[in-house]
């Protein structure tokens, strides 16, 4: 089966928003074995929309729409797939339910265009939308499949997922073969030097591995096609098995695993308290700690010290060591972790000092210049780094070294 | 003149990157009044690639590619544009010497395929690559114009913006009408209030007013389309003094400027110093406060107090008061603001306590559930708040409430 995905919005083709729905359906697609040769983006406007329609009809068995189902005069994606499929379209019963029961509990008037989205083609069928009020619709007719899904995210992937793919995937099912993808996430290594490692393994035919470059981080996406999931995952773990002797611990999760989960995740197992001693990166490690379910367990607190007198009074960083080796200085980020420590009753702490840029830099201390202590029952350790990029880029990637510095001492 | 944009690369097609170039192009075009009406995305593949351009010259004047310009055997973009329009390729002794002297500098041997990046079309010209050893190729022939891009943003972008946009702008000048927006950004009000209050306005032609929903926020669009930029300006005002006017103190600030950026701002003009106690936003209010340059200049501190322990402890909130009322409680986010204007000497404080979620909900106090502390030199208020979506939806909408809630303060 090969498929033809059309965005449509002249918000989309006016580069207002960025179109990450498509990105969505292809891979999920792609899991299918399912190919993709060409995506379109067309406007709020019947002609073109219409002549995108037809193209892809004549090229494609399976055309999937993202948006234009609003209630306005402009969402026109259901009328012109009609038209272009030679359907009329008729009210669904079920769908103009669903909408008049949510107007009806918000206790708000319902307007004409919106029962507008409960018209669904004559031989189509309506997908259920659980977070709005555009049901998506379905038709099969003359050999070529069609799927109109709303275009918010929020509403577009549950329903690509929770009807879309299931029904694709009976549809697939023993004919097609499927492509499997796993992402070895690798931190505290750069990107030439990560695939160094790896080479040979470059050249491998199927399975593949590709190498992503990430801010502060290296992805290898690894892929297989086979007959089926069962066939194509065996595959991957052989690739991934000599991947991971070759990367070793620089390793730190697979596919949707972030850094943080994974330190989390160890500080969890570990039964080990955390604080934090934030200067430069302002608070975005402890962001990025809290961002993972259940990081209560091990987060007990951090101290954000952006001025020097929250250094000293909260601390308790010496103000001698500040006045003597300067606030961004492998003393004082010591006696920040150190400081974090005696705060809290933490097992372990970050204490994180440096300078973001763009001002504030000098010849000795340049912008990017990031002293990273860590404390833990051991003994205190300190790293000096020097980042680049914009101010963002400096903070994100001196969070990145903190947290893998965290993680390679809970690996021992 | 009509433009199509052509984004090449199967890791597109598989979903495996979003592309962000093409928005990028279509705002750049827009604003010199240059309609795009298809965007196409397509593999690595000559056969479809070829196809694809001819479509596109078949519909547009001018045909922007990007991708597909490397060094492999399969960045093939530069050779089917050639045999499109009919063009032999020819070496171009400036790209060579380019591309030999980058190799030369890293004593790296160079590769025949390097090679390959220095070939144009014979009735083409290169456009420099800054970043890359790329260059980029345009072409005027029988009335079309071709470019030819390479896909990684960092060198897309700056050629995009230094080569491409100046020769059309004079290509275009005089002939075409220009399009410029500006954007409102409102914070405290949501979607279909803000869209209420300037309901008539919508309707408007030119310049047309339109609303982006964003998390926490919502921008309004305003888009002019005239002879050129400074009528377009003056259209833009207009427009803007009446939108602002029943908009009110909602209006926080137009185009790039954050939320962040607004508060940062008038502290820093207010002479005001500003110190956080943060729980369940996890340190994310002080990572934003800090993303703005010259932050230091009005924050001190911050507390991430996430354990009971670290409220009492640092902050000082009494251990009777989270007894009684519980870590979310009016009461001591009101503490914790309280306590961190004590702790650091700040003028001003945000207290915010709440649940995030996914789990800790209760009947009586759900996930979403958020109380926001505010203590200045006129008092302490506190407002709860009710927020929806994932965990870091509610932290990023409690984060927007709370740097909304100082905003209004600072207002008056």
């Amino acid at each position: 089966m090969r498929a033809e995905i059309i965005s449509v919005g002249t918000e989309l083709l006016l580069g207002d928003i960025v179109d990450t729905n498509a990105p969505y359906v292809s891979r999920q697609l792609s899991t299918l074995g399912i190919d993709v040769y060409y995506r379109v983006t067309v406007g709020d406007n019947v002609a073109r929309l219409s002549d995108a329609l037809k193209t892809a009809f004549s090229r494609a068995d399976l055309v999937i729409t993202i948006g234009g189902l609003g209630p306005t005069e402009d969402d026109l994606t259901k009328e012109t797939i009609a038209e272009v499929m030679g359907e009329r379209l008729v009210t669904d019963q079920e769908s103009e339910k669903v909408i008049r029961d949510f107007f009806e509990r918000r206790g708000v008037q319902i307007a004409p265009s919106n029962l507008k989205q409960a018209l669904i083609p004559e031989h189509g069928f309506a997908i259920p939308n659980g977070m709005g009020t555009a049901p998506g619709v379905g038709i099969e007719k003359d050999g070529k499949i069609a799927f109109a899904l709303p275009g918010p995210p929020g509403e577009f992937i549950p329903m690509l997922d929770n009807s879309i793919i299931p029904w694709l995937s009976d549809k697939t099912a023993g004919t097609a073969s499927v492509i499997v993808s796993r992402t070895l996430r690798v931190c505290g290594i750069g990107e030439s030097a990560a695939e160094l490692k790896i080479k040979d393994l470059l050249d491998n035919r199927n399975p593949t591995i590709a190498p992503y470059a990430k801010s502060g981080e290296v992805h290898f996406r690894i892929t297989a096609k086979a007959a089926d999931k069962e066939s194509a995952l065996t595959m991957i773990s052989g690739l991934e098995a000599k991947a991971r002797e070759r990367l070793g611990e620089y390793v730190y999760g697979i596919d949707e695993e972030t850094l943080e989960y994974a330190v989390v995740r160890a500080l969890i197992e570990r039964k080990l308290k955390l604080a934090l001693a934030e200067s430069c990166t302002g608070g975005l490690i402890g962001h990025r700690i809290t961002n993972v379910p259940g990081s209560s367990e091990t987060f007990l607190a951090g101290v954000v010290s952006y001025s020097n007198k929250a250094k000293i009074d909260i601390l308790g960083v010496p103000a001698e060591l500040i006045e003597k080796h300067g606030a961004v200085s492998p003393e004082v980020a010591e006696a920040m972790a150190k400081g974090a420590v005696a705060r809290t009753v933490a097992d372990v702490a970050l204490g994180v000092t440096g300078i973001a840029g763009p001002g504030g830099g000098t010849p000795e201390k340049p912008v990017g210049l990031v002293y990273i202590g860590l404390c833990t029952p051991d003994g205190t350790e300190v790293t000096r780094n020097v980042l680049g990029g914009s101010r963002q880029d400096v903070k994100l990637r001196a969070s990145q070294s903190a947290l893998n510095m965290l993680r390679m001492f809970l690996l021992h």
